[in-house]
């Protein structure tokens, strides 16, 4: 078994390890170059046709991609602590938030790396006004998730879940292409140092 | 218990009548005018702060979003026929196929509608270029589609799954904005007339 990465600061591979480190399982991880171009030479892209990183590679030859369905193979191997809920309603929640994370913040953050980052300019055709107009719409779902996070620890509830993993890459791959949390955000910026406290924000 | 719905042609509340009615379960629907804007309401809101639909309510008055959640609270409530897998292959297999119809096929559905649609243009700002841009992405993601359908009759494998109704939802959303499948998926196009004629695709 093994799990193909391209290492900092790419959100998604991040969520796999973090993931990994808070469970406790140890798996092998290959690089992957980016700037090499190995994520869409043919030989990776039978791994995963998307060409995207992370894969997790099993013994049997089979390929599982997208970091939240395999940080699910391993809840699903090795139930405890449960990052992805305990009961129907946990479960439910857990996985809401996920697609919150998702759709509502990670969206217009992908949105201005693609459209109106300089760095991805050569490599995707860009619509810049429409990047551009995605960093309010970043900032803005920051300030949601800030009213959200109020009386709670965490982004699903009093329990640190896959929903804080999901979040902590979010709102750091964000910082690094120049989308801070907001300053009238306090309960989003006292979230962020309680998860980035934890000794799996390393990896 | 009850959930807010807004009926056809809305992908995500379809999702769930599809789930509930692949497992046989009778919930009773509430129905929120878009039209009359009862979804911005400060008392919709309350139930789900993003302002969108499905939204599931238990007797306990706890809210769960997102049509994929909501699902999966049922799944665990009533695990058989499995829909999101039973084995951890399955399950995160079944996972990254829902996944990859969100991101890869209905994302750039998703922007000709909300970027390109006359419908929507009074309701967003648009970006036109950008979501005319998108057609052909869609396009190409229901080709991939197609050519990953080879060989088998479903979309994550040999079993009728969640990504099956997900991606019945997204196809035909997509026809519904003026997205048919392109003539040259036969596989799609075939694997489309297969699910649709099951009884739950009237849901």
């Amino acid at each position: 078994m093994k799990i193909y990465d391209v290492g900092n600061p790419a959100p998604n591979p991040r969520r796999v390890r973090i993931f990994l480190a808070e469970k406790g399982i140890a798996v092998p991880y290959e690089p992957i170059s980016l700037m090499k171009g190995e994520h869409k030479a043919p030989e990776f892209k039978e791994k995963n046709s998307l060409g995207q990183v992370p894969v997790l590679e099993l013994d049997d030859g089979t390929h599982i991609s997208e970091s939240i369905s395999i940080c699910r193979y391993f809840e699903a191997l090795h139930p405890e602590p449960a990052l992805f809920g305990a009961t129907p309603v946990e479960i439910a929640q857990i996985d809401m938030w996920i697609r919150r994370i998702e759709f509502i913040v990670m969206g217009p953050v992908g949105n201005v790396w693609r459209h109106a980052d300089a760095r991805t300019s050569k490599i995707v055709k860009q619509f810049r006004d429409f990047g551009e107009a995605n960093r309010e719409t970043a900032f803005n779902a920051m300030r949601w998730l800030d009213r959200e996070l109020v009386g709670r620890d965490f982004i699903a509830g009093q329990h640190y879940s896959v929903a804080d993993i999901s979040a902590l890459c979010t709102i750091d791959f964000a910082k690094f292409i120049g989308l801070e949390i907001p300053a009238d955000c306090p309960n989003l910026k006292a979230w962020h140092a309680r998860v980035s406290a934890r000794e799996s924000a390393a990896a």
